[in-house]
């Protein structure tokens, strides 16, 4: 049984105001929040019947988290999936906080850099093909989507328990890397990546779904990547998603450093 | 000025039977209304003054397209987006229905089969993605999300333009192509992709968001592919969203054979 209260609470969670204010964000389903688990206590759990088993019952419990069971139709209120799956979770949040982030990039290490990217979507999935190709950290600008919307944590997939994001000011950090920092951009004239020398560390940017890579970043990009289309120079789609960039050159970076 | 019945119209359009009934699909944004109105007429193009040049104009008109004028708040109400951009456009429906569906695949070329991809986001950035890698034909199962959805639509950024979906029964069209047909699938169990003899024509499977590819169609599958993660072995994220494994599967079998 789910209060009006407790529905009430994980709704207003939505707004990135709320999630700060509670220092709390919403994750859904088995997979997310068996993830996150590993990672992090939450504050509360609300769960099927189907999901709380006796064996995660007991572990929450001595872990001192407040447990709500909850009925499909209960779940679906407190929810902000079309198809609810089983758990909601209310964790503390997990990410770097702004004297946390990192101020230069780890050495010896391959970073990404979101530049204005906006669609909940495509940060979550970011995320996802950041943890499957081993990238640990993503440096975010100020105007990128938040990390905890409960749309780029579903996206995510649970990858956001293995990433982690600093929302710095993009600027001003790419400009006080060390000049020798290779700093990669996909980029419309850009050279065709599969005959670059690729390096096993530093900064790959991505842009802004509409706008690209912003003028002050894009200077500071010292080796331009293109992704060629087929058969090259056909009339294509004009550009891809930053998603589907982001992939295909994060593969081809592991493919050549493996 | 947009009468009721025209908003009505164009929201009716949201639901596949009524795309069916009505022959007709919308498209929206001045990126995927232009792609479309290079290779089809539409039946009713609405946008504001602003994307209704009297160059714009002057051709839809001696066309014979209906025209309607309307300001940003009419656009909002009939539009699907969230943000509704300048012009919706009411196309017939393009892509080959039944009966037009090919049997074989075109000889030499390099084919998707979407097995059960249920995502219209998904859809549309695979429809994408084939267009940028030269791709020209997908085969889809009965239960792939329908092309025409408006988010499907929208995701393919007027790439539905270029590349044709032939909805089929998946399994009996793949029973039915020669043996000696290359049919490469990514499966958690494949072989590294990058370790393998790609082909520059033959199919390539891509599996439903949470099931993969189905048993019947796995076993027709010769070539099974694995995209490595990084690095190997290391505990990441379970699986790559379908959408990223089309693509970094694509652009490595164009990397090769280009």
């Amino acid at each position: 049984m789910i209060s009006k209260a407790v529905v009430k609470f994980i709704r207003a969670l939505e707004l990135k105001k709320n999630r700060r204010q509670e220092g709390l964000f919403v994750a859904e389903g088995p997979k997310v929040v068996g993830d996150l688990l590993r990672v992090a206590r939450p504050q509360m759990v609300v769960a099927t019947p189907e999901w709380l088993t006796a064996d995660r019952r007991r572990r929450l419990v001595a872990d001192g988290v407040e447990l709500c069971e909850a009925t499909d139709e209960e779940l679906r209120r407190a929810s902000f999936l079309k198809h609810p799956q089983q758990v909601i979770g209310i964790f503390p949040l997990l990410q770097p906080t702004d004297g946390e982030s990192l101020a230069t990039l780890p050495a010896r290490e391959l970073c990404l850099a979101l530049d204005g990217v906006q669609d909940p979507g495509n940060l979550g999935t970011i995320i996802r093909i950041a943890d499957w190709f081993g990238i640990t950290h993503i440096f975010c600008s100020e105007d990128t989507a938040d990390v905890y919307n409960p749309k780029v944590v579903q996206a995510t997939m649970g990858s956001i328990a293995r990433v982690q994001l600093h929302y710095v000011d993009l600027g001003a950090f790419v400009a006080q890397q060390p000049e020798a920092l290779p700093v990669y951009g996909t980029l419309l004239d850009g050279t065709d990546i599969y005959a670059q020398e690729l390096t096993a560390h530093g900064l790959i940017v991505m842009g802004n779904e509409g706008n690209g890579i912003s003028a002050a970043i894009r200077q500071r990009v010292n080796r331009r990547l293109l992704i060629p289309n087929y058969p090259a120079g056909r009339d294509t789609a004009e550009s891809l998603n930053v998603a589907i960039a982001t992939a295909i050159t994060c593969a081809e970076f592991r493919r050549r450093t493996s």
